[in-house]
């Protein structure tokens, strides 16, 4: 604890330089403290309730009801729980993880519209429905570590997968892998950067030293040649092979020809690539091994499953001088009543808005003010792995400008018999598109995409499948929502409690759709209550 | 076997196609026969011998003995005793594997000088001290496949991952993720870029159309401002969070300050990217599930443990008029003499070159001709997983400009409670001087630079070591070898029998260092003896 309050304090002063001198200053006193390159400040940030805040001190844990069995909702009840409260947990549907869903054979799924998919995949074959990679920096991981949830690397990333664009100006229809992508357009890039470096095009923002330093990076970038050629690129084995290297005289027959410089700006493969540049999708990502859902099993596991009540819809929630009440219709339809010292509403904001409340007409127009973002994901279950033994494509993802968006190649199971793609995962407007569809119509329609790139052999070789649409789905309605603005009193009304009545989510974070957004917004409110219960 | 034939056909048809007609008319001619993007050529290449082969032909498998124990010597007694082949191999270790080396605890080796370490790893600790990744393309993945080897990711790449130069220009000895690098050098490289192509330097080499769409990527791949501001780079989340984002009100603090461009070039990390560019390093790559070895375990499996003899050093290979003879010492110092069909010679070529033959000083000169590269490996088992914890790598690779060169990060064991970095990997006069000292030194001077990146812990933690030096190592003598040319004659003549004899190995292909090489290799041998056979 005297660790900790130090660290604190560590940070404190960190963040306060940070923001007085600016983020130049702060890199200096990182360094100063010792802590350069990277301080992990986030993970020593938090300081959970503990049974021992209680000793001596007069007070004691309370009761805390929780609304929903989505991450947020457990993960309180889980770190309340630590420290002795007693947590229930109100969830309306028949499983802890909320959009943290793993679909397996047998898992169903009935839509607001009535519609039912039952899955029947194979034993071992499995789809993430929500959330499917974890950044190394979330708190997640730290979660996972300490509920023994094993992990394995997501495939975010891979040199094999393809690009695919049937739109494109230049090379349309053309699955193009990521290397060759790569190798052209860092090739032609480092052709044009050292040719006007050359020239002196520059010169007002280069130094000689510069100049020269930022040639030799650019001949190694891009593997293109020396100044007597004019740093031409004209393609490297990056590329890859049409024939692949081998014994004796096999030397390789590099993938040819290399597209001409304005072709693969038209094509815009390119505009693909900043993806993996993105703080939370650059590799190495990590999943639990055997579904996603290892999370939430664990954390309902560690919480007690009899502190969870399944299928039990929230009618109205009260507050009241001393604490809350929440009245629910059971998995029976009897209506029922719960009192607490505290209710944590850890739903979706436009589920929340609909449920009867005494908080307030500004909390209602807060809760309505995000708008859900309509989310579809499908899970294509093949008899064989043929993007491995056909494609040499062991997991990764392939972005089209198709209305399916992406293909998914399993981050699991891998050179077994069977495996599950994910044959598109998108929001927005193709979502709702395909979200209209029945099962049978999205399937067909992703499908015949997918054909484009694969061959037929991605019909022909697939068995069975599901899809999810988030928006769709009873208790969610939407994959995540988006806010007009983090900054205005709607997000600030609801990042503070009414009454005894607080509110958790993703959707209060600055970490939106990922399980980190729902953790730390989960480790805020168990702080606020127990440093209320404390100062009380 | 009619499929491989066409398929060999179609393949035979390309490659004629494209050696005439030069790569472009290969890739049409390929999308002609509905092959493109990528066809899979080398996987259908290969038709192995088969027992049926003898039927009916009066001819019968014959007697071939195998020197080594390494992945060709493996590979060729598989794939003929699939053929019905009586195959033996000779191996002077006491595994199989040759280079392929898993090393655990109870694991010892007694360099050439005489100096002995025995591992004293943990439980479920290990350190493949030879090959430790698997490309997407190499046929190694279809041996695994075939003989039913689990595979995961090996953490070729990781964006948390460091690069620590400290001789550089500019930023010497401060880590930096990779992250961070790519944000800058990109950021960097797309501004000066942006700022050439919209002043007109580039106008001989770009369409109007051309500069519009370039400059849209750079603003993408850069993450750059628009043309009021120059296109200028500041920064961007990309590199990382001195403070991570969260719940409510914690937007995050982007990693500052943002170096100058000067001192981004001075820094050399550009320099490094190009690695994960090349054909064999791309991620995704691969690895078996607990060790490397378990390859060779498997080929020796499928083989046969009793075909193999261990402790066996082959004295003197001599050709016949009807098969070959090998006179080698066993185990407990006895001459004995084995005969045979055919002779297959997988050993590395200098030690090969020793061994007393009468294949003619050709042969042995030819032998003598490529040259043995030193490479060094050292193994640190941690009490705890620091790296994770503390700093969020969960496997990659940090590059040094110091002469432990890299050190790798585990790809297995995520969030245990122990694990074993890479604390060198290195070749040429870097291995060579770390060689040359015992192991404590070896360890003490790996440490002290690890120290520089990841501060006392990276000393403090440390409980266990084990390293290899290829070049020091008996029977085996380098991590790999170089030809001075592979156009001349003496690779040539080693690509070709001498009398009964063969000669197999990675050394004799143009996958040099990767089981791809050597098991390709062993394809070609085990493709001459059978044509041979069947033709006689």
């Amino acid at each position: 604890m005297a660790a900790e309050r130090s660290t604190g304090s560590r940070r404190d002063f960190l963040r306060s330089v940070g923001i007085a001198g600016g983020a130049g200053v702060l890199y200096s006193a990182m360094g100063a403290l010792g802590l350069a390159p990277v301080p992990d400040v986030r993970a020593e940030r938090y300081r959970p309730p503990s049974r021992s805040d209680f000793t001596l001190s007069g007070r004691g844990a309370k009761k805390v009801l929780v609304l929903g069995g989505g991450i947020a909702g457990l993960a309180t009840a889980y770190e309340l729980g630590k420290a002795g409260y007693d947590c229930r947990i109100l969830e309306a549907g028949d499983r802890p993880g909320g959009r943290n869903w793993t679909v397996r054979g047998g898992t169903s799924l009935t839509d607001l519209d009535g519609r039912k998919q039952t899955a029947s995949f194979s034993k071992g074959q499995y789809m993430n429905a929500g959330p499917a990679r974890l950044p190394q920096s979330h708190v997640t991981l730290d979660y996972c570590r300490e509920l023994g949830v094993e992990l394995e690397v997501f495939t975010n990333q891979n040199a094999n997968a393809y690009i695919y664009h049937e739109n494109s100006a230049a090379l349309a229809s053309r699955p193009i892998r990521w290397r060759t992508a790569k190798a052209d357009v860092y090739g032609y890039v480092s052709e044009l950067l050292a040719k006007a470096t050359d020239q002196g095009a520059l010169d007002t923002r280069l130094t000689a030293s510069d100049k020269e330093r930022l040639i030799a990076f650019l001949q190694s970038f891009g593997a293109i040649k020396g100044k007597a050629d004019g740093y031409a690129y004209t393609g490297t084995d990056r590329r890859g092979y049409a024939v692949e290297p081998g014994a004796a005289f096999e030397a390789g027959t590099v993938l040819g020809p290399v597209p001409s410089l304005s072709d693969v700006i038209a094509s815009g493969v390119g505009q693909r690539f900043s993806f993996e540049l993105g703080y939370d999708q650059a590799m190495l990502m990590f999943q639990p091994v055997g579904g996603m859902d290892a999370i939430p099993y664990a954390l309902a596991e560690a919480i007690g499953p009899d502190r969870i009540t399944y299928g039990a819809r929230a009618l109205e929630v009260t507050d009241l001088p001393d604490g809350a009440e929440v009245t629910y219709q059971d998995a029976r339809g009897r209506v029922r009543g719960q009192r607490a010292d505290f209710v944590v509403a850890a739903v979706p904001p436009m589920v929340m808005a609909r449920i009867k409340h005494n908080l307030g007409a500004q909390v209602t127009a807060a809760l309505e003010y995000p708008t859900a973002t309509p989310v579809g994901k499908i899970g294509l279950e093949y008899r064989s792995r043929w993007w491995e033994t056909d494609e040499h494509i062991y997991g990764g993802i392939t972005p089209t400008d198709m209305d399916l968006s992406t293909i998914w190649y399993p981050s699991y199971g891998y050179q077994g018999r069977r495996g599950t793609l994910i044959g598109y995962y998108h929001f927005g407007a193709n979502a709702l598109s395909y979200g209209a569809l029945p099962h049978e119509q999205r399937l067909a329609r992703a499908v015949s995409q997918g054909v484009k790139i694969h061959g037929e052999k991605y019909r022909s070789e697939l068995e069975r499948s599901f899809s999810v649409a988030w928006h769709r789905t009873p208790h969610i309605e939407g994959g995540w929502v988006g806010w007009p603005s983090q900054d205005g009193p709607e997000y600030k009304l609801l990042n503070q409690p009414a009454g005894h009545v607080y509110f958790a989510g993703d959707w209060l974070s600055h970490v939106i759709a990922w399980q980190h957004g729902a953790l730390t917004s989960a480790r805020k409110v168990v702080t606020g209550i127990h440093e209320r219960v404390m100062a009380a």
